[in-house]
C-alpha cells in the first residue's frame, strides 16, 4: 500500500508479523507486532487482518516467525502450529492455502536447520511476492480501461487492506494515482457493515486520491448526474457464464450502471474463476444474522428486537450486466464462457 | 393509526395535543401531552412529530388548544401564537396552511367565545378528518393494484406515522391489513437517517403485518428471486411529467424494479403535484451534511473526518419508470402530462 500505511509484513528482525489493527480503522491507525502463535490466531479471528489474500500472507510469514523460534526437529512443530492457525478461520481458503505452502516446503527440504529457516522465509516471501505481482497485474489490466479525471464508483473493499499492495478492486485507482491520473473515487459506503466507508474511503484518502463518500443508494443519482464513467468492485466467485457474486449491493450498482449505460467491471485474481458453478445459481449465498443491520456500529439498536431481517452477505450480478472482468492473465468480456477459458489457455 | 399506537390526537379533556414523541421511536413508546405554545413549538422543532400532515393537524389542535386558554379578544393572541408556532419549522407548508386555516376561521368568526371556540374545534377537526379521508382514499386506490399474499417492497417511511391514519405509501398495506389481506412487507432500512427501519418496520409490525427488514442495497436480490411483486412509495413532489422525487434511493428502486419487471407504485395526495414544475430537472435537490452518512447513530465515526461525502436527500424518478401514481382522486398512468391533468378535472 502507498504511503505510510502498510496491511502486513515481516517485521526487519524477522521476529514478529506487523500488521495494521483493521477493526480500530478509521479512528486509529495502530499496528500490531505479532510474535507467538496465540496472537497470530487472535489477530486473524478478530478481523485485525482481513481479506483472503492478506490472511494467507499474514499466515505465511507467521510460519515463518514461529519457525525461528523452535529448536529440535521443525516439522512436527510447524504441523501442530499451521493447524492451530488454520482452525482461526476455518472457511478462508488462502489461510490453510498459505500454512499447507510453508509445510509441504518444510517437509520436502532435508537440509540443516538454517536452511529451512532460509527455505521458509524464500517461501512466505514468495508468497507475498505473487500477491504483489497478481494484484499488480490486474491493475495495470485495470489502467487501460479509464481515462484520466474519471469519476469511479467503488461497492465494498477490494484494495490493499484487503491484500498487501494495490488490491483487485481499488487496484488501478493506487497504481493510477502513482502515474498521475487524477480519478474522482465515490465509495458506496456498503451496507451493512460498512467497509467502504471503514476501509475503502480510508485508504484510498490516504494514498491521496480525491475521495467521496457516499450512501449506496445515492449512488443512481451520481450516475444520472454523469458524474460516473465506470463502476469498479471486486469479487468472491465467477461462475463458468460469468455470473458474479460479490458484496450485497453489488448487483443494483451494475443494473443501475446499464440503465444509466455506464461500463461495471469486476476486478479479481484467476483463481477466484469457479468453473464447477455453471452460473449464479449455483453459488450459495450466506445469510448473516440481523443484529448487522438493527444494531451493529449503532449507539441503541434501529429497530425492534422482534422485526425480523432478511441480511445476506452476498449477492448476484447477472454476467450480462458485467462490461469486463479483468484478471492479472488480461480481460474476458460478454459472452464470457470461451472468454473465461481463453485466460487459462 | 391501528393498534394502541397513534401519531396526534385532541386529548379528551381538550386541554392538549397528545403526540406519539417519534424521537424516542424504536426503542421507547411514549405519548406527550403538549399544553403549552412552548411545548408545541419545541415538539414540532425537535421532530418529535413529523411529516408534512401530522405536523398540519399537531398545529391545527395545538391553535384549538391554546384558544381554551385564553381569556378577552382571542385574535390577536392567536396570531401571535400562530406566528410563534410557525417559525418552528420554517419550511414545512403544512405547519403554516394548518395554522393560517384556523386564523381565517377565527377571523372570520363574529359570534360569542364560546361560539368562536366551538367553530375552531370544528375547523381543526376538519383538518384531520380531511388527512384521514385523504389518506383513506389513496389507500382504498391502492389495493385495487396488489393480490392477498403479494410482497411489497417500502422505501423510506410514509405511513401513518407521518400522517394521522393509514399514511401515503404504507396506507394501502395497513387498510388492506383490516381487510384481510396478508401482505408481505419488506423495508428499504433508508440511509442515511433510517427512516425504514424505525419508522416503518416498527409501524408496520406493531400493525401485525409480516414485515421483514433488508439494507436498501439488498432488494435487488429480493427481487431476483421472485419476493416482491410491487414497490410502493410516497413523494414530495411530482413534476407536470410524472418524474418525481422523494427520499434518496427512490429512483435505484425504480430502476431495479424496471429491470426484474416488477411494478412501481408512487403514492400521494393530488397537493404534491406541482404543475409548475415542468420536469425532474425543475425539482432542487436539497444536500445535507456528511456528518448524517459518518457520525449519526454510530457509536464511534465509520469515516475520517477529512473524507468528503456526498450526501442528497431526495433524488428524482424518471416518469417512464413509473407504473402508476395513486392519488385520492384516481391513478394516473404514464405518460403523464394528460393523466395527471384528468385529476383535476
Amino acid at each position: 500500500m502507498s504511503g505510510r500505511i502498510f496491511t502486513v509484513r515481516l517485521s526487519e528482525d524477522e521476529n514478529a508479523v506487523e500488521i495494521l489493527d483493521q477493526t480500530l480503522i478509521p479512528n486509529r491507525i495502530e499496528y500490531l507486532r505479532l510474535e507467538t502463535a496465540g496472537q497470530i490466531f487472535e489477530a486473524i479471528s478478530e478481523l485485525r487482518v482481513r481479506g483472503a489474500p492478506a490472511i494467507g500472507v499474514c499466515a505465511g510469514f507467521g510460519m515463518y516467525v514461529l519457525a525461528r523460534g523452535m529448536s529440535g526437529d521443525l516439522l512436527p512443530q510447524l504441523e501442530r502450529a499451521g493447524e492451530y492457525l488454520i482452525s482461526s478461520r476455518p472457511t478462508a481458503v488462502n489461510l490453510s492455502w498459505a500454512v499447507n505452502r510453508m509445510l509441504d516446503c518444510a517437509r520436502k527440504h532435508s537440509g540443516s536447520h538454517d536452511e529451512l529457516l532460509s527455505a521458509l522465509k524464500s517461501e512466505c516471501t514468495a508468497i507475498c511476492d505473487e500477491d504483489k505481482a497478481v494484484c499488480r497485474a490486474i491493475s495495470e489490466n485495470g489502467l487501460t480501461l479509464v481515462h484520466d479525471g474519471d469519476g469511479i464508483l467503488t461497492h465494498c473493499n477490494a484494495g490493499a487492506l484487503a491484500a498487501v499492495e494495490y488490491g483487485t478492486g481499488l487496484g488501478t485507482l493506487l497504481l493510477g494515482k502513482e502515474r498521475g491520473y487524477n480519478f474522482r473515487a465515490y465509495c458506496d459506503e456498503t451496507r451493512p457493515l460498512l467497509q467502504g466507508a471503514r476501509l475503502t474511503s480510508f485508504e484510498l484518502s490516504h494514498a491521496g486520491i480525491d475521495t467521496t463518500l457516499i450512501c449506496d443508494s445515492a449512488a443512481s443519482m451520481l450516475m444520472k448526474q454523469g458524474k460516473i464513467q465506470a463502476c469498479f468492485v471486486g469479487c468472491d466467485r465467477v461462475a463458468a457464464n460469468g455470473d458474479t457474486a460479490n458484496k450485497i449491493g453489488t448487483r443494483s450498482v451494475a443494473i443501475n450502471a446499464k440503465y444509466h449505460g455506464i461500463p461495471f467491471y469486476v476486478f479479481c485474481p484467476r483463481s477466484t474463476i469457479d468453473f464447477s458453478c455453471k452460473t449464479g445459481n449455483d453459488i450459495v449465498i450466506e445469510e448473516r444474522s440481523g443484529s448487522e443491520i438493527k444494531t451493529n456500529f449503532f449507539s441503541q439498536p434501529v429497530a425492534e428486537e422482534s422485526v425480523k431481517c432478511w441480511n445476506p452477505a452476498f449477492d448476484v450480478t447477472d454476467a450480462e450486466l458485467i462490461t469486463a472482468i479483468v484478471t492479472e492473465r488480461g480481460i474476458a468480456r460478454y459472452p464470457y464462457t470461451e472468454s473465461l477459458r481463453k485466460l487459462f489457455s
